[in-house]
């Protein structure tokens, strides 16, 4: 095997022995790799949405803000090739990935938060990434087999919206994803893609966290009235219909907008905003969420030992 | 060769010699058939952004309309294979396709406006289209080979967002794109990737007709006073710096989320009001421009009359 002539946790491009392994053999690697990177990543979640442009980076990298802040150690992963904006949304959009022989060192936002993102990549920000699917699932691959993320408590992945390509990568390449969380606005287009997200995470058998309704009621900064712009309490209904807990509501702000633009998370410039709360709740909901699932998955391995010790070596 | 054992015009699946020909028959077949029916459409012009939720499916639909409304035979191909929400938009979301010998017959919202979507063939609407780079290609491919639109003076394709499979094999399937409508919203994360589609699009000798600014600058409905919500003004600020032309801006109206959600197009519900005009002027704007590319042509014609002769037989 493999294993026995080289040092798995070295990628091959680094190894002095590369040149002795088959491309199986160096296929065989990178899968272990894969596997020895995500062994230290406790939590997996994944933020998703059927239709572009519902806030699902501002969603991402404020929750990811928010478990940081906590004291959990977080990697926010931007999986959305074409349009990786959520090095923008954290003014780190000049920063630079710098490799080592454990592989690629992700974007320190925080100690305890890191980032990895396409568009450290790319040189000139107007170039696009005019990529087909096969090419994008190893862009993938490496952000999850060759970035040394460390331990983590968490690895938020902010998927690319839509049911194709890149969002099944991701579930078949993470494997043991703990949820979902989907972000939607309220009007009738975009819940309708938001459905189908719920049954595409269903059917790659990925627990649906529950849905955020974003951009939900605006209150106008001069007459502090509401205005009904994108509706209001759709995703509330969706939740409902599709079976799915409901996270919350984020208001529409426009200082989000100019904050994401500047570079400042809402939730760190704007402690005590009706956003900035349900952001906190969202978090709250998914730390409970996975809380609940660790406890439930230890009861069932003092249940029944065996089962699990079998499945631990197979792995 | 193929052609002198069958008719091209016919489908294969519909064929009744086609059990005779071999796959290698049956793809110059689809590739004929794919030439005998783009020929039948005068311009072509494709409707791209880098992000999504920019309101590029309002802006195709309302280019569509107001085009149809000029009385131009118009087809509207909804190319998001994931998120196609067109039907929705102007109502036509229950009805079907159906199938006769030349193709597949599209859905008709006026008797010259036509919609082919990927809505029509979804059973369920929450069942998310889970397909991979080469079947969407295929459906692509099915939408411009396989649907009888007859005689188009215009063909509106509404482009999924970003640059990456779906907009790249439009691009290559209907060849001769007249040009590309770019829609982007003011702020800052979305400017980003619509400069990315700029150069995407002429990484692909696809000339930018322009760039076009959505959402642009909100009033209140109570107070009317202007709330700079996704900013105001960027879209030009970007057709500046990529030196490609500034179609108009399309002030955000919460009217404009109602009517999509109840499938009726904009610029019918509201004749007089500042979107409608802005959508009226680009409608204008991409006229002109194809107007302008003929005569170029027949002027070209008219100069090196053998070059273009050579060229038609090739093709």
């Amino acid at each position: 095997m493999a294993e026995e002539k080289c040092e798995k946790d070295t990628t091959c491009e680094t190894c002095n022995e590369s040149s002795s392994c088959n491309q199986q053999e160096k296929e065989a690697h990178a899968q272990e790799r894969l596997e020895s990177k995500l062994s230290h990543i406790k939590h997996r979640i994944m933020v998703m949405s059927g239709k572009g442009g519902v806030g699902k980076s501002t969603v991402s990298t404020n929750l990811a803000v928010v478990l940081s802040r906590d004291g959990f150690n977080v990697g926010l992963l931007d999986a959305d090739i074409h349009g990786p904006n959520i090095p923008k949304m954290l003014g780190i959009e000049s920063k630079h990935v710098e490799g080592s022989g454990q592989g690629m060192i992700p974007v320190e936002v925080f100690p305890n938060l890191k980032v990895i993102s396409m568009a450290f990549f790319i040189g000139d920000r107007d170039n696009p990434v005019v990529w087909r699917g096969p090419l994008k699932h190893n862009a993938i691959s490496q952000f999850l087999g060759e970035v040394d993320w460390g331990n983590l408590d968490f690895l938020v992945v902010d998927l690319p919206p839509g049911t194709g390509d890149e969002p099944l990568s991701v579930a078949h390449l993470i494997k043991n994803v703990d949820g979902a969380v989907i972000v939607t606005t309220p009007q009738d287009v975009a819940l309708l893609d938001s459905r189908k997200a719920v049954t595409f995470s269903r059917m790659l058998s990925i627990p649906v966290i529950g849905i955020v309704e974003n951009m939900s009621g605006l209150i106008c900064p001069h007459c502090h009235k509401e205005i009904s712009l994108f509706k209001k309490g759709g995703g509330e209904k969706a939740a409902r219909d599709m079976r799915a807990p409901f996270l919350g509501r984020i208001p529409i702000d426009p200082e989000m907008v100019t904050d994401c633009d500047r570079g400042m998370p809402f939730v760190m410039a704007h402690l005590n905003s009706e956003a900035t709360k349900a952001f906190e709740e969202i978090a709250d909901r998914c730390k409970g969420y996975v809380g609940f699932k660790e406890k439930q998955r230890t009861l069932e391995k003092d249940k029944f030992p065996h089962h699990f010790e079998q499945q631990e070596v197979k792995r």
